[in-house]
């Protein structure tokens, strides 16, 4: 019986085995073993490998029972390497050990994308390989070209496209935030009928009421009113005109000293400064010529959308997203969350479609509620969110028992989703503050290593 | 003394123990050792087991300390394993490692789940079983007839039950969800006054009041006007009579080749379109023969619930769920929460009652509110959920300090059971995700394997 | 050097150090390590000890960084056998490892919270010590008296007391609840203006302003003139005789058969029933004597106390949770929550009292809103709970700035609290569900075993 | 082959590898290992170390992947120490593990924080360090002085700073407490209309309408009229007084008896409490000559400051966080949490403008609704928090489906970053409730020992 036996030596640890256990599977390398293999010491009489013993028993379990368990301790990433020296394939994973082994692909996956959007021009760009080799490469594939100029429009679009790349990139990075910051609430003033100066004059002899029917404006509706017929205060237009000044100099800027066009324009926001250019221009043409808004009603509407287009610049607060790695986190788990997004909105539109058909009905005999199903679908997503805002709310029994069920069930409902991409977002932001935390720590081990060499 | 010690030697490595410790069990593989045992080596003086030594050491020291801690680490499945091959009952095993040892077959109860709804049909069936087996079990239980008409009825009724299988079967579906989409969107269309087209006509000599008074119609409840007395306009009930052709000739397409009648009835969602295919015949029948209404108030009611009826399509949408696992995921986790569900349902109760009684006796100086429990009741439940309509609100000192208890305490009450929901929907998600990576992983290693052979 | 060298066979596994590594400690068990000590194996020059060899390194860690850093995956109940064994003080634990050693502390309280409310009566009373030993207790210290009344006392009494003990307890259980589901809906339908008879005939001369007058109701307020002067129809009258009957024989017989008196008046829930028996008695009384309402206000007041006593009847569903352990769990978790609930009460104060005062300065010149502070704290616990009535409103910009900041408030400073009671009913939830998946594998593996000894 | 093969004894395990896998990295400990080296054992032919072995395997593995995986289970602070003693660099870690090695630094800001804050002046101060060592130092640093006053005074301070020193203390911050809740309440009651006694006595000819005129006071504004012209009842001027008394002597008492004058206006809950009794004496000093406010207006407007500053006597419950360890808890996650306030802030400030923008737009042609942008940032605001007052509801189909995604939007985008508060408030709150039990663990050891002793 003990000639069965096999010895194998793995990193120092003696594992015995018997022959035929391991000739289940001969194909693997520990299935082919035989004395003429490199591995085998023949003085000794076992097979030497240099590999980590800890990890040898879960690979050995899997010739005794057919199946490899993983303990949970050991990172999933040794796993693979350890799965291909073996020769063993994944198929022989247990489905219980599937979430051990695929957690290091998954936290691969948070990982490149936190590298590709945060180190950008940074100086810790390739994770730890970049730490070991001295040369940064990141800034060799800008400075290298001796003309001058280049240079300096090299420099010129780091500062412009990178806060974090100098001072002087951060002190303008602040400035076109207050401007952004600005824009916005110039368009809340704008709405404030308070604000509005005077009448708008229309160079025309028609009466108040005349421009109103051609307007189309309801008088009854102070905002159209105020909005369609009355003058922006002065100090509002050169707001206005100021910013859109800003705005336009610095797209322009952007576009010529722009290294890679075609790059560019494949960032919506970019697309968007352009959208917005055009339509401040068209804004402003109109504005000035007041009488086109009687000419026809195209112009009315034209104008409409350019100004409603502004809403857009509100946008230009997702670049601040570069600065505030918090906000970059939350977006990029919010974009890798969109299985989630399909779900929640399914889940909600059914148990939305649902709810209003039942309270229709159940709401039918009430005279003053629930006028038809689309104020049932409404008060569906109010309830299941629980908003509540009481503007439609079921006054019968029956009414009010699938009004029960309906806030219940909304907050089950989504909690559900809404977990999974809290849970994404935990991913994301948990390995940003580690990376974080780890940048302190090496950096802090580096200034020790200098002290330790300057004494 | 050194007689008394005993070595094990297990996959290797060396355990030194006292044979009294191993004998307070001798009803045990190890109580029971001797030298004439097959494990018994007795040139080295030692008992060979080919096991894994990482996990017995645990198993030693139930011998040692008449308790079993299993460490976290390890899947518990091996335990399962471990502690059949030595005789050991599950009763030894100390009560704070329960939860250690339960999750195994928690998880397989959740992996069961999954493997039985979501791979039906599909190539990747048993788990990691069928992917070591080369014959695809699952083509040949449908395709074995020889018969050519079967083969295809088979082929047709695949296409028609799991979108999986096909391109056609894919289009196919999506054609049916937008029809579904489409019913749903009638069915809002119906409700709403504006798009009614004009008087229905009864084919009568009475006047509008006394056609109100046998249908015994609210005259201020304009719902009750329009839907009683008005018709639909042509391209709505032309768009009726398609949906409703569509899903008839698809529910008898779907019973005549449906291979098990049995089976097929079984399947609610089966019984629901046979339901909502006789009450569409109904409602159109009545529909047709707008005299029947004054005939008698019986054929009002039979029309109002056969219409109350086709709410049910929606639940057609439940058939997105086969091709879309997020929300089938959703649906097990919400099936599998029953417990959960009737506990959230009691608390919800019982503390929406005793506020109820609370805020009714506390406000019943107030003559303007609450003017029964009942509104107590739906009150409680809609500040519980923290929905906060606002139809009831407190107005005494009392009540309102009952309110502000009311609220938190709703926070509270319904946090705990639906965090168990959304647990439970957790492990159902995160097994799923980590079996579709699992997928792609494999699928990723199967495809370099064949790189490789190839070159 | 290498005469410094001690040996220590743990368990099999060799560990060596220095010895003077080990004096660092002299009143340590391995610290006072001589010759002469029974551990040493002369032969071999080691010391044995017949322990688990993975707990050791890190009890040998200690010897050498003079800290203990406990490893995370091995159950901390084995530490604290460990360190007993060993001689070590618990001093000795890095603060960072502190959650590691104590959550066997913290586990335990959950399961004998647990075992005391859940087993009480039932097979599985000790865990897994009661599992060796095979007679049971329990049934013995109620079946020992020899004396045939008092053991079907006994028998009676478990059956009222214990829903799990018997096929008649459970049906006699559901009776009970079915009954205070009854009495719960007469409360409701008790309130309904439209189901009361008729006006109360209270035997006098005087007219219906003046017994207005003398009962002090406001003629405004519609619950206070139906409920003090109208009748229940006779179909309630009966109903509520039959559930006090019911309730009131149910609780004389228990207070009867109860084999322990001072036992039985210390549960809360049985004080509840004597009082409301009390309390059922007078209204009855008051109410069969309608002229007495008009001799006294005092009356009438003892009338209103006695009727809303029972609001207390609803806290007889707490019984219920006897039987269902989901709610008993949660009112566990409830109880051994109460540090959160203080905190939760004093930051939910705290910031609403804060909020109050912000509110009304900031609305002090808005005339319709916020009469007072009382009701700035209303609104303020109404928003930070997220309820948002809508009752109240701040109208002002600053108001509304400080209701927008109440709001985002209320979310995290809620969800701060609510967050460490849900993670203690967790905590017992998931122990309890442990426990019942624990005890069903092992009720199988005893099946399997008696179906084996069969063959 | 063989001679290659290097032995390493780490703590009695053997590890054998080959010599050119540690040569790899000449300038670790490891890599430059020779005959001559201190650790070589010529008569065995390894070296000894004296280190843990567990923790060795991925030692070498870096040697043998150039990468270092570290297992979960052990506590970082280990490896620290670890990769300290083997000469390794933090940059050799894989970045899948430094969230396991990052750990340590993470929990030790927590403990840090706990210890600065909780244990001041406690006995349990410097961790597991103090316990060993039995004198205790924060005794010494107050009462070593052997001037038998300011030894009193020392006592006194104590007393009044740390409420957990002595009985006395805690009844003397009973005491505070409950006046500073009596000071809360007053500030209710002040606001009370009802409470008011009578007009207030300018001493004036002037008739009521000529003061409300100079009193600028809004004559349809009760709560301007009530507040300005009517007095306090006189138990309210005398609580006033008396709570104003108390807390000027104390602050009195305080400063004069204050070790540290510098450190004491350093906290900012004193400069408060001075700011509190400036307040407070010039709001005294108008009351008591009514006249003034008739005199100018800006003595109105100094009257209104000075009672508005009083909201802040609220803040001197945060002086309760000293005694309830829960709030301190809070408090300080909330501190340590303020990365992720500026996230909230941001995402709903950014959200809420976005919404607001779409929903004034969308409801333009709604004349009742949303007058101008503001009220949609408002209504944005609440609905997002999922308040929902009610007061600005979305009437129009675009506005309602804009309510919908604002609502669901509401729900996800809040969850996020209060989920990263709440796991920050859990890391402080589970380390602070550990550190309890284990103290609890601790006092039971040490009992136990002196009845050991005393035996």
């Amino acid at each position: 019986m003990e000639e069965d036996e096999i010895t194998l030596n793995v990193g120092g640890t003696l594992f015995v085995t018997f022959r035929e256990t391991l000739s289940k599977y001969p194909t693997t390398k520990l299935g082919s073993l035989s004395d003429s293999s490199p591995y085998y010491r023949k003085r000794k009489n076992y097979y030497f490998f240099d590999r980590n013993p800890d990890l040898f028993n879960t690979i050995l379990d899997f010739y005794r029972n057919d199946i490899l368990h993983f303990p949970s301790h050991v990172c999933s990433g040794l796993w693979h390497q350890e799965l291909r020296y073996w020769g063993l394939s994944v198929s022989a994973i247990s489905e219980c050990c599937y979430s051990t082994y695929v957690k290091y692909s998954n936290d691969d996956i948070v990982i490149q994308n936190l590298r590709r959007t945060l180190d950008e021009g940074s100086e810790f760009t390739q994770g730890h390989i970049s730490l070991n080799t001295s040369d940064s490469k990141s800034d060799l594939d800008v400075s290298n070209p001796s003309d001058q100029s280049l240079n300096l429009r090299s420099k010129f679009w780091r500062c412009l496209s990178n806060p974090r790349s100098s001072t002087i990139a951060q002190i303008y990075n602040c400035l076109y935030f207050l401007m952004v910051f600005l824009s916005a609430l110039l368009a809340i003033f704008h709405t404030i009928p308070e604000l509005r100066s005077g009448d708008r004059d229309f160079n025309t002899d028609l009466n108040r009421t005349e421009i109103y029917a051609l307007l189309r404006i309801n008088t009854n509706n102070r905002k159209e009113v105020d909005m369609g017929t009355k003058e922006f205060p002065l100090w509002m237009i050169i707001l206005d005109l100021l910013l859109a000044g800003f705005f336009s100099v610095e797209l322009f800027v952007r576009i010529m000293i722009c290294p890679n066009k075609k790059e560019f324009f494949r960032d919506w926001l970019n697309i968007m400064d352009v959208i917005l250019f055009v339509a401040i221009c068209i804004r402003f043409t109109i504005e000035q010529n007041p009488e086109w808004f009687l000419l026809s009603y195209d112009i009315v509407i034209l104008y409409g959308v350019t100004y409603s287009v502004t809403v857009f610049r509100l946008f230009r607060f997702f670049r601040l997203a570069r600065q505030f790695s918090g906000l970059y986190v939350l977006l990029l788990a919010l974009r890798s969350s969109w299985k989630e997004f399909i779900l929640l909105f399914c889940t909600v539109l059914l148990f939305a479609l649902l709810f209003a058909s039942c309270i229709f009905y159940a709401e039918y005999r009430e005279p003053t509620t629930f006028p038809h199903m689309l104020s049932g679908l409404w008060w569906a997503i109010i309830t299941l969110t629980t908003v509540g805002y009481g503007d439609h709310v079921p006054k019968s029994a029956g009414g009010q028992l699938i009004g029960s069920m309906c806030a219940t069930c909304g907050i089950i409902v989504l909690a559900m989703p809404v977990a999974m991409i809290v849970a994404n977002f935990n991913d994301y932001y948990q390995k940003n503050k580690d990376r974080e935390k780890f940048k302190e720590l090496y950096d802090f081990e580096q200034k020790r290593k200098l002290v330790t060499l300057d004494m």
